[in-house]
């Protein structure tokens, strides 16, 4: 039961989009840019970065939509992303992606905690400055919609299916208000 | 020293908008629907609510901006804001506002610490559903805005000049793009 009365069966955080549509708008925009857009980041490793700090969060909502739009990106290799976001060190990923991982995880505790180290270790593997950037900003944007989601404690829906067909939605049309994630069947 | 290469002499979080305009169009543009668009909230509240987040996650320029932002709505008043963000129980603000800190409190460590008793009590104190969700989303937004600004490490100017002119420029003009606070003189 949400903490406010977001209209009904809208799943996660398209409740809180459809209950505050201008603040919905920019933060749609925001999905998009940074999941989506130009980037040296493929969008599945940047979905891949969103799922585990959505995991870290404790944000089953945004972990289960993400992981799911992920390996959507992936080919539907969901093993990929769960190894991921179970331990960064020993998925098999590049290690440039390893190193953007390990930043993301300093930022989801704090942005403070990000050091000169981790950034060395970043441009060891070949991560550009433009990389690092996504990295730290996707981030710190799922610090903010797991809190949103979880702040207004919005409908989860369960099981596989429901996240499935969302993930590939979100993957395939994106985070556009025309693109809106809809209930799921 | 910035972690990536940041455009010189811009301060806190506008050299990172500058180094990438993709993502900083609908940062901005959050940043504006929430601190001075429509809202049953004044914006000093509301930039009271997102000094005192940024506090609590120890951004320095988010802190003194936002504080100095609060300061320039509410006639100059430095100790209110002050008070609020040292202890939001025993500032001199109406009640009202104490119970959606105390949310935004919650928030700021996760969404899942939102509890229903402490909703209850924003509404025995007459908050509505708009402003329960406006003090969740300012504070989770503000978990976003300060782990960008301190995980690229970005330049955060010092004394108190400077952020009283960026938070005068910030209540008076707001947050879009042709407004964005440039360097203090």
């Amino acid at each position: 039961m949400p903490h406010i009365a977001l209209p009904e069966g809208l799943p996660g955080i398209t409740a809180g989009f459809a209950f505050r549509p201008e603040t919905a708008a920019p933060m749609r925009a925001l999905a998009e840019a940074l999941l989506r857009g130009p980037s040296p980041l493929s969008s599945g490793e940047r979905e891949m970065i969103a799922a585990f700090v959505s995991r870290r969060n404790e944000c089953a909502f945004c972990h289960a939509s993400h992981r799911a739009a992920a390996a959507n990106h992936l080919g539907g290799d969901y093993a990929l992303v769960d190894a991921v976001v179970t331990d960064c060190a020993t998925a098999p990923v590049p290690a440039k992606l390893k190193a953007l991982l390990a930043i993301a995880a300093k930022v989801q505790e704090s942005g403070t905690r990000v050091t000169k180290s981790d950034i060395a270790a970043a441009r060891a593997e070949g991560a550009t400055d433009v990389e690092i950037h996504d990295a730290v900003l996707i981030a710190a944007a799922f610090c903010m919609y797991n809190r949103y989601v979880d702040g207004l404690a919005a409908w989860t829906p369960e099981g596989h299916d429901a996240y499935d067909q969302m993930g590939r939605r979100m993957a395939q049309q994106g985070y556009a208000p025309q693109a809106a994630p809809v209930v799921p069947a």
